[in-house]
């Protein structure tokens, strides 16, 4: 893309109202906008990034056989009154609303009874199972502190699978599935090596949970990390339980000593829940066993926050100058900086350019009227991996001048071998 | 994929609280379920017809320059009480709700305010336009009547176009060229031949606004129709104008008689507003135009129902065995039907399956335990353009039956030949 079109200026001030890294950043280097606390507009930069967020998430869910679906924002309180779960002292931050003609209607938050509900048209024997349904989707929460930018969202896209199976046993490979895709994803993410397996209090449904927590300072949660294991216990466990760490380690079987334990801030990129039949029973999503007997379907559910991982990974992959994408989720691979006074550098970033695009590579040219080193503090910022500067200095010199963002060796390489 | 896999079941009847054709036929055929009046989940069938849907207007989108973003559902009051449209005597379909800290938001069912007060923090000069801006969003509508299934959803999916100017003679060469992009995508999704540029009511913005029309004979809205020039006149606003009809013929600048004009039920398809400077001005996005003048962007809005071209699609290309998609926005291309019992259907089936799949081409294959006369039943419902059975009989017969959904003959074509 030529950067003269992109409609988005950068900002050289920090927004006035957003205290979060994330924000800051993102925001001055145009990649989204603040509709209020917690809302954020994804502009062009942004939803290129988010999309190659979805990209990944979506090529592993496939790879598990996850069948994708786009269920509403509008919720039917029927379902919810149901399950229990429509009233605010259980799930607390509802946005609800009214139909014209009358009658509540709440905003999704998360899906597990719209499409417990869906399943019950379509799941009848144990032939049915197992089946897994995810989407990516915009959850509404009333959060009533929503200082941390796309940390925590009042509005936020999020992925959310869900599996339904005929037993337990059955459930639980499938969990180890999911698990294994969420290590692959992270770490097709480039965030593999600071995200961690975690135990977590399994609020209504379970004992435990489990999430996967990113060391990220900025993070809301605390969790107490076995590095060396790759595994990791959420502190909010600990309080809740009452339970010393000692005796919680021993319950969950794991051969982890106390003092190897480190306390660190953290960022829940996902979560998975087994939910049992805590859903399918009151909602009567029930099948036929082998044996003729009618059962209750086992529930898991699994989700990643899409949204909030573009924040993580701009408030951990940054410096002073700006943002540093890896390859994988960068807007734009190569950002071609060119002087725009200078005949031949013009020439030479245009089919630099075209010959870029037309291998199917993603490049974005700066051609702004803008001076070389305004270009260089804008490219730090918006944080491409691959910097290329077309200049008279760099022609001279024999070529293009050639930058990692997050290196700081430059190479002069001749066009033609670029 | 295979159909076995396929978590939605055939509905063998109609649903109960759904009277429209459309709904009726999309989900029977597993594409869509009821969440409830006007709101509806997609389905893996009805997300994979969405997404080629979004996929052809994309294309064209980026073809006139558009850059894609995605805005949000919640909104903040204060901008649209800027312009006036919070109240609900202005805008009669607003969902709203409360924040937990206190205050209203509502939610989104267009984005002229909030992309306004976007565009101010990055439009300053004549040099920073025009601008072109879309995306493919979720909007929100309080409507009383839901009763035509995807046609008129209080939520459902629309690509919304904006587009900003700094002079009217832009603006209209932009809007023309919108006009052509809107017809190259009817035309892209089988509906050109039925869809006319219609006149209609300005509301406040202007005299007249300008519609897609699409035939249909379960559309909500009235035309008169001059299918030899392709023009269309809303009726609404020969209502409101209360001007006879010849009368408005010539204020139009159109040389078509009344006595040449069809009355017919329509769909509204799209639409495109000439907005002038409605919401530039008070939302305070000026430019400084090159003799240093600082004036109002002058603005349009143009839109395109995604959920409702589905629908309108269902509901005119189909029959009483269900539906018809054509290739370009079908869920799969080809549906191979196997005859389940027999070992040699079951092997050249599976065969044909996997290379039909090698070749990129998108295939359903049933392979359910089901006789082939369900099977045949079924796929007249999900409506794949080709129809392809591998059966002892037609094996016997030299190879495999081919037949387009949309017509009567049959052909045995030998497998490879395929």
């Amino acid at each position: 893309m030529l950067q003269s079109k992109l409609f988005t200026k950068i900002k050289r001030e920090d927004p006035k109202d957003d205290v979060s890294k994330n924000a800051k950043l993102l925001i001055r280097a145009g990649y989204i906008a603040k509709e209020m606390a917690g809302v954020y507009t994804m502009l062009p930069l942004g939803l290129r990034v988010q999309n190659k967020i979805i990209d990944i998430i979506r090529e592993e869910m496939n790879a598990i056989e996850g069948q994708e679906v786009l269920m509403t924002g509008l919720q039917d309180l029927e379902i919810w009154k149901k399950t229990g779960r429509w009233d605010d002292s259980k799930i607390d931050i509802w946005f609800k609303t009214k139909l014209k003609h009358g009658g509540e209607i709440g905003l999704s938050n998360t899906h597990e009874e719209p499409l417990t509900r869906i399943m019950t048209q379509h799941i009848s024997s144990y032939k049915d199972l197992p089946q897994y349904v995810y989407q990516f989707q915009i959850k509404y929460r009333n959060e009533p502190r929503a200082k941390s930018g796309l940390l925590r969202g009042r509005e936020f896209l999020m992925k959310d699978l869900y599996s339904f199976h005929s037993n337990k046993s059955d459930l639980d490979k499938y969990y180890k599935k999911v698990r294994e895709a969420y290590h692959s994803i992270f770490n097709k993410l480039g965030i593999g090596n600071i995200t961690y397996y975690c135990y977590a209090d399994g609020g209504s449904f379970s004992k435990f949970s489990h999430e996967f927590q990113a060391v990220c300072p900025a993070g809301e949660d605390t969790i107490y990390l076995d590095r060396k294991n790759g595994i990791a216990i959420n502190s909010e466990l600990i309080d809740q339980l009452s339970s010393p760490l000692a005796g919680l380690l021993n319950e969950l079987g794991l051969d982890i000593k106390p003092k190897d334990l480190e306390k660190v801030k953290s960022v829940e990129v996902g979560n998975i829940f087994p939910l049992g039949i805590k859903y399918s029973k009151p909602l009567g999503l029930n099948f036929t066993d082998k044996d003729g007997e009618r059962k209750p379907v086992e529930m898991a559910s699994y989700g990643i926050g899409v949204t909030r991982l573009m924040a993580l990974i701009a408030e951990i992959k940054s410096d002073t100058d700006g943002l540093i994408w890896q390859k994988s989720i960068a807007p734009f691979e190569y950002h071609i900086l060119c002087e725009q006074g200078n005949k031949e550098s013009v020439k030479h970033s245009k089919n630099l350019y075209d010959k870029l695009l037309s291998k199917g590579i993603e490049v974005l040219l700066d051609n702004r009227e803008e001076t070389l080193p305004v270009k260089i503090k804008d490219a730090d910022l918006i944080g491409c991996p691959i910097r290329i500067i077309v200049s008279a200095r760099s022609l001279k010199k024999g070529g293009v001048e050639v930058k990692s963002r997050n290196s700081k060796e430059i190479r002069i390489t001749p066009i033609n071998e670029l």
